[in-house]
């Protein structure tokens, strides 16, 4: 799983849709809940995400996948059951789409508990702000619901799609798990897994149980695998799903093959799970529930894509407050206007001004974020331009050298036992306490 | 995977090959020196056999296929190299090709070793004769080279391809691993496994390894797999390669990664294998040798298959004596004349004669086996019509008889705990003593 992996390949500006990626409902009728009509100029899959000039158009996306937009009044049901304010990434639209995540709270509300499911591909040393996402909004939903938590690392994944070794897979794998222990997931509730240490037995058998239900065609039509690709492409949505059903972990959830699973990913994920849960109710389980993300931007605005091969397109938690500096101030793609002059008249173009999408993302007081944006305060304002980019940037600086501090310093503390510990097979008694 | 399964499944007379079944060549061209050229109205891949009425043609079987006939040659090196008799199973043809056969016998020459791979898919509560037949070779050629052996007993396979569930998969391969054992495997030299229990680890990366090298069409190729196919059947490739590599087994070929793998198996198998040996090299091992055996007839003959649904199409290995003598009596195609009279006149047709194909497999002494067979003696011959299919049944029945109640005591020696002894992940420190 690379869930908000579609942050770090997202928002390639393709203009055509190929007759090879074919997005659901391309090739074969709609046959169930969960096929996807087809939308022409907009593909999103695991693997590839691309848009006509403007961006992924996110409305469209959640018809296309048949999906639910997250409204106020789901997020002021969240905030009332957990008695917290809800996450900025929910108030915030960040995490804007879902499945059955009604479902979810009702059985809550009735006292019935569920797990969370996420993960991460570990294909690159350092995780970078977008790889972050998903893990933050989890650990608050940890938090706030008190619900146990296991997190896959697709080692097996990134071998089948990258140019690496599995020996390099699996130490990325190992390295990625400090990233993501050091966002403070509690280890009371908390079980790490890699692929390839972990998969054999319970979870083998529902690896099993999916692929008997799912044909070749089915997955050409979800997610635009060929029969050119190799056939890891075929097998690896089978252990994407697998986490989905609770009796893949019999340390964990052993005789409670009912309870129920909410996964938060980024929206590229959701064909995978659209998968899993067509399949779910046949193999004897509920069907997961899906909290999904928008994607994250690159530094150089949302049709370009954040590369491993291009350290200035994206901010990485290794980088120093310096580089940080350099980067929001060379590469940021600013919606400021040309001059000064021309600024204070027009003011800046927020939908395409990538530090205000950062700050949106990362600055923790929503007041001051309105400040910036909007203009009915009496200090200078960036959307009518009485607040220049520069400013906007000094800001955004400010807010992503802090984070990344606070995730360096908390990284530095993860130690090798650690790993060990969040990653041993053990049971969490006090997982719902 | 099902070593000799296709002696369950074999035999089915279809006239002509369907589009939907293309056998290797028929679709791409030929790429590799594993593929195979098509041949017409013969179709042999691990999940179907079929053939024109007369039955296998094994020497356009081995021309298609691209393996080698076992010659007299090979058969009396390997009689040399293990200073025993060869086995009957070699001595008469019954494994009749092979894979790189003379590159395992010349390192073995030469002082290195080798191991052995062979297995069964547990889809049927008791085997029957053609199920030993693998097993029975295996056993002679352990004890022959004194090697080490992994038996894979594939109850995914089974799951995946046949309407059973996941528990009685696992049930059916411990009951069959009982049975494997009563053919007299040594325990300081044999590991046996269920996919179910082993796959993970060291055995999973060497699926991966093989799965990022198989494209679908590739599979489409070789083994007649659709796109409508559920995506287990894509997958399972992979997982009957795996054991081919010693790596696979830490526990018992750690740091002897270069370790060559002899497989002996019905030659329904060798698709997978071809598939193999393709992509041992580019993943760092030697390429599996094969032995391969030809199909072991249902007892109403060649062109039809042996079917669970049909006790009678074979004897299995839990039958009685009167349930043998009553098979062969009533079941066993003759190739006897309706007449004593025309049947002195003109003799048997041994081409067809059901009872002398059963013989050549299971009776022990050549002499008595020409003895039937050729007229040169003084006595009476069945070829000849001096002696007639009852008489040829009746020594049939002894012979199956014998055979069965020694399998049976053997197997019902066979305990829980034996199983658990030949299913233990150890070390075998004297395996190639």
């Amino acid at each position: 799983m690379e869930a908000g992996g579609a942050q770090r390949e997202a928002a390639q500006p393709v203009l055509n849709v190929s007759e090879e990626t074919p997005v659901a409902g391309v090739l074969r009728a709609v046959d169930t809940e969960e096929e996807t009509p087809a939308a022409a100029g907009q593909v999103v899959t695991p693997y590839e995400v691309s848009a006509p000039v403007g961006g992924i158009d996110y409305e469209k996306l959640i018809n296309q996948f048949g999906c639910e937009r997250i409204d106020a009044a789901i997020v002021d049901r969240i905030s009332c059951l957990t008695a917290r304010p809800p996450h900025r990434f929910l108030r915030r639209g960040i995490f804007f789409a879902h499945r059955d995540l009604n479902t979810i709270l009702d059985l809550y509300e009735a006292g019935e508990k569920f797990y969370l499911y996420t993960g991460r591909g570990p294909s690159s040393e350092s995780l970078h702000l977008g790889h972050l996402i998903p893990f933050m909004f989890t650990k608050y939903l940890q938090d706030a619901f008190k619900v146990p938590l296991v997190i896959q690392l697709t080692d097996d994944e990134k071998f089948l799609w990258k140019n690496l070794t599995i020996a390099e897979c699996k130490r990325l794998a190992r390295e990625n798990a400090k990233d993501i222990i050091a966002c403070g997931f509690d280890i009371e509730r908390t079980f790490i897994f890699t692929d390839i240490n972990y998969i054999g037995r319970e979870f083998y058998e529902n690896m099993l149980q999916v692929q008997k239900r799912v044909t070749f065609n089915k997955l050409k039509a979800l997610l635009g695998i060929t029969p050119e690709d190799h056939i890891g492409k075929v097998i690896f949505p089978s252990v994407q799903a697998a986490p989905s059903f609770p009796s893949s972990f019999p340390h964990l959830f052993s005789g409670n093959d009912q309870l129920r699973c909410l996964i938060p990913c980024a929206i590229d994920q959701d064909p995978y799970f659209r998968m899993t849960r067509d399949v779910a109710q046949k193999i004897g389980f509920q069907k997961p529930s899906l909290i999904e993300s928008s994607f994250f931007p690159a530094l150089q605005g949302e049709n370009t894509k954040m590369s491993a091969s291009d350290p200035n397109s994206a901010i990485y938690v290794t980088d120093s407050s310096k580089q940080i500096k350099t980067k929001v101030n060379k590469y940021a793609l600013s919606g400021g206007q040309d001059s000064v002059l021309l600024h204070r008249k027009l003011g800046a173009n927020l939908d395409v001004d990538v530090p205000i999408k950062y700050l949106n993302f990362f600055l923790q007081d929503d007041d001051e974020l309105e400040h910036i944006k909007k203009y009915e305060t009496q200090h200078q304002e960036y959307k009518e331009g009485r607040m220049l980019t520069g400013e906007v940037k000094q800001r955004l600086v400010e807010v992503l050298s802090e984070l990344v501090a606070t995730h360096q310093r908390a990284r530095a503390q993860v130690t090798e036992e650690m790993v060990d510990a969040f990653m041993a097979l053990r049971p969490l008694p006090n997982m719902f306490g």
